[in-house]
């Protein structure tokens, strides 16, 4: 684990405070997987008629929780279900052994909490290629078991950290026929940050009730907008995990309801949003905002390009207004792009246009501009009305700290 | 400009001795175009009769000069031929003025040296989107003109030079039919590299006489297999430009010997790897062989996913032999990969292989191979016969260094 202790400049002022979920109990414990001294396992086990979604990694090295969750995701819906998860080993590329450890974990905890194996959800996150010593986790389950409680979810947010200098969490409350209903959620990310289909590990929590096959398509779909327009490295993991609960305990049902399809978006954009902010070595937190693009998929190529291209972050890690790098990243995203029909903002700086730097800018206003720690770098490839937004942070000496000697 | 002045540590013990090319005469000069205290304009020209191919960047924002060259090539090709080049600014992303410039250089080019203006080719090497004080070339084409020799070349490489730590150059000699044929070529380039279809700037001389459509077509295929298997930072210029000039002075024709291909490529694949060992920040060279692929070109895609992984990157610049970071670029890389069929070796070190760690696997034997200064990363998919090799360097704080504060 990187030897950088200190928290984010990005880092919100505290841990919000989350509503607890009717239907949801939660417990964290030591249990010495890797790291010392710290908390690194957490469980939630939910209530009978609970609906679970979830999105995963498309790698095609993805680890064995991973491939355990798909199979269950979209099965029975009746019964209680829980999530366990650690940190400090991802059980990823751990071949057999992988797949025996989640049957060893999953088997113990359905016999611990009385709940169904079907749906006991796994995930792990850490070091990549060692065995997991699930042993120690199975020590703790009594302990575990014994310690759940509706409001411990800063607890667990802490427990799945891994690079983490905080942990990520959010929530939303919507009145939905004069009842109100609850979502909260956690996260952890901080670096091998660019998702694809889901992301890093993050569990929702909701006591609406929705159908699991409606759950799952609004998760999907709110996932390409949130999780899936963030990127700290490009680097997509192996154990992206979003498993999203909604218990019913409410007794409203939100399948289909707008005003609650906006509240998880905002929550869902929050905790992408924290993950950026906690990006390894990120010192500035950077909105890229696409419009005018040939369609909507061409706009986030293009923001994906610049926000993964090492010299644009690198430039912004230095405060330069660094367009020329800006112009380079959309060049070369292979989507559409007329250099003659461009035009970049650096906030409310208009930089460039017609092909070349625009008449009224003057490189002193974008310097000040880029000492700021949130940025927002505009662009309209003036072709269609396609457009995206995508969040990254800087590349600075803080990543390369991290990360040429995360295992030593 | 950097300011970074230390040589890279992968640099070659010197310059080699390149032989002259008969047909080819060559000059440098300080114009102040931005640098000061070094040249940064050079002059190539050809005498009649020579060949010109080229293959050029694919960016959607490729510079003024690139685009100029791509109208040029493959027309009329009796007479003489001029390249010159200038350092400093780039040429674009500025606009009309940015065409303006090349039409004045080009015009004079063939005013000073009666070259026709169809024949004259030019590149740009520098900063983006500021306009190319042109005036300052012109005021020293007759002394470039008055100072063309043919034993010029490692001058003409130190004139091209930006954030390289050192000048590159590659020679072959080759027989044909009891004749001597001479191949020589000069490069520029240390960041923005990750070429797509040509790369950074590159001249190669040969007095061989090869008609232009089976010169063009020769180089195409080679730069896929040289140019285009290097990357140091995933990011692709606006400005790459590879231009191969044959002279025919030796009256030998080398077209379709596979001799002279083979010492061509040799070359292309020198001068490749020379930009490589000058990446930006750069300590560790490495080579990564993928065989076992379901196709080359999935071969290619794993290739580059890895040598261009943030993560397996800073790893190796860490000296850490972290391949749970290979496995991960495999997965997110989009071609075909099995978790239980991969094997990855570094060296002759087998790490990984039946979707987990090789039983032989000792971390202390792979912990010091990884303190060398060229690596070889081997991974075989087990799927097919496809196959590709990539080369690449280590992601370092110098790298930030440079990069935080090129323009100021």
């Amino acid at each position: 684990m990187a030897k950088i202790a200190h928290v984010s400049p990005l880092a919100p002022a505290g841990f919000p405070d989350l509503p607890a979920i009717a239907g949801v109990r939660f417990a964290s414990v030591e249990a010495g997987v890797r790291y010392q001294g710290r908390t690194d396992v957490m469980l939630a086990v939910m209530d009978p008629g609970t609906s679970v979604a979830g999105v995963f990694t498309r790698s095609a090295t993805r680890s064995a929780p991973v491939l355990d969750c798909q199979d269950k995701i979209g099965g029975a819906s009746d019964g209680p279900a829980a999530i366990l998860v650690n940190s400090g080993n991802a059980n990823a590329f751990t071949g057999h052994y992988g797949q025996t450890s989640v049957a060893e974990v999953t088997r113990a905890v359905s016999e611990v909490t009385g709940v169904p194996v079907q749906r006991v959800f796994t995930s792990s996150t850490g070091v990549i290629g060692e065995p997991l010593p699930h042993e120690r986790i199975l020590a703790k389950l009594d302990t575990l078991n014994g310690a759940l409680r509706p409001d411990a979810l800063k607890e667990a947010a802490e427990a799945i950290m891994t690079t983490d200098t905080f942990p990520k969490g959010a929530s939303a409350q919507v009145e939905i026929g004069g009842k109100t209903v609850s979502v909260s959620g956690i996260a952890k990310g901080s670096g091998m940050i660019a998702p694809d289909m889901a992301t890093m590990l993050v569990y929702i929590f909701t006591d609406a009730r929705v159908e699991q096959g409606a759950l799952q398509q609004m998760l999907g779909e709110l996932t390409e907008r949130t999780f899936n327009c963030i990127t700290v490295d490009s680097d997509t993991s192996t154990s992206d995990t979003l498993l999203l609960c909604a218990t019913g305990a409410s007794g409203v049902d939100a399948t289909g309801n707008a005003d609650f399809a906006a509240a998880l978006e905002g929550v869902m954009l929050d905790l992408a949003q924290q993950v950026v902010k906690d990006g390894e070595g990120a010192t500035k937190f950077v909105e890229i905002r696409i419009t005018g693009a040939a369609s909507d998929a061409d706009a986030k190529v293009h923001g994906l390009a610049i926000a993964n291209s090492p010299l644009v972050k690198t430039a912004i890690a230095g405060e330069d207004p660094n367009w020329g790098r800006v112009v380079m990243a959309i060049g070369k995203s292979g989507a559409a792009a007329d250099r003659d029909k461009l035009s970049i903002s650096f906030g409310d700086i208009l930089v460039a246009e017609n092909g070349w730097v625009s008449p009224t800018y003057r490189e002193e206003d974008a310097a000040a501009y880029m000492k700021g720690q949130e940025l927002v770098i505009a662009v309209d490839l003036g072709l269609g009305a396609g457009k995206a937004t995508v969040w990254t942070c800087d590349l600075t000496h803080g990543y390369i700290e991290i990360n040429a000697d995360y295992r030593s």
